[in-house]
């Protein structure tokens, strides 16, 4: 194991540059200048965002290994790109490294960005390494291209659109559960082995969620625009009044229409939670909610990876689940508080 | 004072993004999606740097008023797009901050960032605002444009070309000391006032560096062309060794022509410090450092914030200081170390 004041600052983005490949075309020049130098493809709109993860706050490394930290702190942020439906091109990364850590671990937490890079075809042209006091911090910053007047902002749905949402829900949530009971258990007695073979999904959509890029491809071989997006990081519910608000609509959803997957209906029940809050109010699950005009219903209606689970109302009408009886119950942002 | 719970994440972008004024006809959509959306000018290529300021490590905020703080997160970033000879159109800012923070504080923390952004004619276009178990930590990303092919890198340098620095060198440095010697007093005698009155030049260039963009304008007034540039961030002596390694070639620079200021001088006197190994290894001055040709001797010998101290030479002949008495003294980068 090698000391990080061995190397240096230079030393270790050196091992970093070294390792990473440049694809796109539109990166002219990657790390180890001032800047990086872009060339933008012409009639193209760029999109930009910036999430930052911190230790104690949004990873334990207790129990989230450093290459998946890597590659979940890359796919939160393409996640990001994709919600406004452009295609992620580069990242730049900057993170402070608490001084217990060695340059193999910061080159694991590497290896996991690569990854993710790789996975999502996003070049890595910058950043910053830094000591710290305290935790370790991850800064990733994405940047993605979209045909000009082509992105997908949060304010365009309008009443009777359609509201869809990828995947499934409520996985990444039961994941993190697990993993705090695991940790009390381990912490109670650490000679004791933590049970995590059994929660496969779970775990990994809490550790290592990918971004459904898949989707936005998707969406465009099918002649499919959506009218609004978000990502559900937050929690659906969060997720759904951002939309509303934005668009000046209500939304009704419909608890029978909400996908969830039958490993998480299975951890919902071991930990006697209400799935249907685990759906509404876990966050983290990194799927794509969007609205599409009501004439794409055929379009969607049997796609797999694709639910629709309600649709927008006028905005007097408010934001309602609607439960199997019927009763609307209005929906509240129970998203998670990080101060 | 309001307590950061009380408005919670939303409420706070909230609060910055009424006062956020967006005036780069390349942005489009600013804070409040899941990203921001450019279109960046036809022609032009786009520089992209990130930084991340870590309390502890990069400020203290004892003697750190927030409101510089955040004027300085920006201007260093400003200072890497000027490295490029762009100029700077968006930033996005993140950060992670103490449960003892109030919103109040926040709000000054983004005052300067707002101040810098209307300094440097920049957009504050989105962010991510997030709590912390420890200290500060600021994130930002900036982009500039440039026209295509026009970027200036560490690369270009050849032997012969003149090495220019701006502004003067080592206050910065001076400026902590100084910070430095007040706290150790303050926490013997909390009772006793800091003696800061006296510092108002070095301090200022501690606390509230500008970003040398007023040169990049003046040089293309000129029609001067650098071959390659750096800013000056880790130390005179590293920055030479950077580019003479990007170019491959040795340089050499004299002890006479290196520019500090009178009060610099006066308090290097005071700390009993070697003037020159200030400028050398001080860090934190953000002036430029470039190459010129030859030919551009004529433009730039009378310029009153622009000094050549020296110039690029053939790669064997390495990178040297000659001092007064002409003994040539290799450079070495004794820049600051976070980890």
């Amino acid at each position: 194991m090698t000391p990080l004041d061995k190397v240096g600052e230079f030393g270790l983005i050196g091992r970093i540059q070294q390792t990473v490949e440049l694809t796109q075309p539109s990166t002219i020049l990657g790390i180890g200048d001032d800047a990086a130098i872009l060339a933008p493809a012409a009639g193209q709109e760029l999109v930009i965002s910036t999430d930052l993860l911190v230790e104690g706050v949004h990873f334990d490394l207790t129990f989230c290994p450093l290459k998946h930290l890597g590659y979940k702190a890359v796919a939160v942020n393409v996640s990001d790109i994709a919600a406004m439906n452009a295609v992620p091109t580069q990242i730049v990364v900057a993170v402070s490294i608490p001084p217990r850590f060695t340059v193999e671990a910061v080159e694991e937490l590497f290896e996991g960005v690569k990854l993710a890079c790789e996975a999502y075809n996003v070049d890595l042209v910058g950043g910053d390494t830094t000591g710290s006091r305290a935790g370790l911090t991850i800064s990733v910053t994405a940047l993605g291209q979209v045909e000009a007047g082509k992105a997908v902002r949060r304010s365009g749905a309008g009443p009777n659109d359609l509201l869809c949402v990828t995947g499934d829900l409520g996985g990444a949530y039961l994941g993190l559960q697990v993993l705090e009971r695991e940790k009390q258990v381990w912490q109670a007695d650490p000679e004791s082995q933590p049970e995590l073979d059994k929660y496969p999904y779970v775990l990994q959509r809490q550790l290592r969620p990918e971004a459904r890029m898949d989707v936005i491809h998707e969406l465009r071989e099918l002649g499919v625009v959506p009218t609004s997006m978000i990502d559900v990081s937050d929690g659906l519910a969060s997720e759904v009044l951002h939309l509303c608000q934005a668009s000046g609509t209500g939304a009704r959803i419909f608890t029978e229409n909400l996908p969830i997957a039958n490993p998480t209906l299975e951890v919902a029940g071991e930990f006697n939670l209400d799935p249907i809050m685990c759906m509404l109010n876990g966050g983290e699950d990194y799927e794509l909610l969007f609205t599409v005009p009501l004439a794409d219903h055929a379009k969607l209606k049997n796609h797999p990876d694709i639910t629709i689970i309600g649709h927008m109302v006028e905005k007097s009408e408010g934001a309602n689940l609607i439960t199997k009886a019927g009763q609307p119950v209005p929906l509240k942002a129970q998203g998670f508080s990080h101060f």
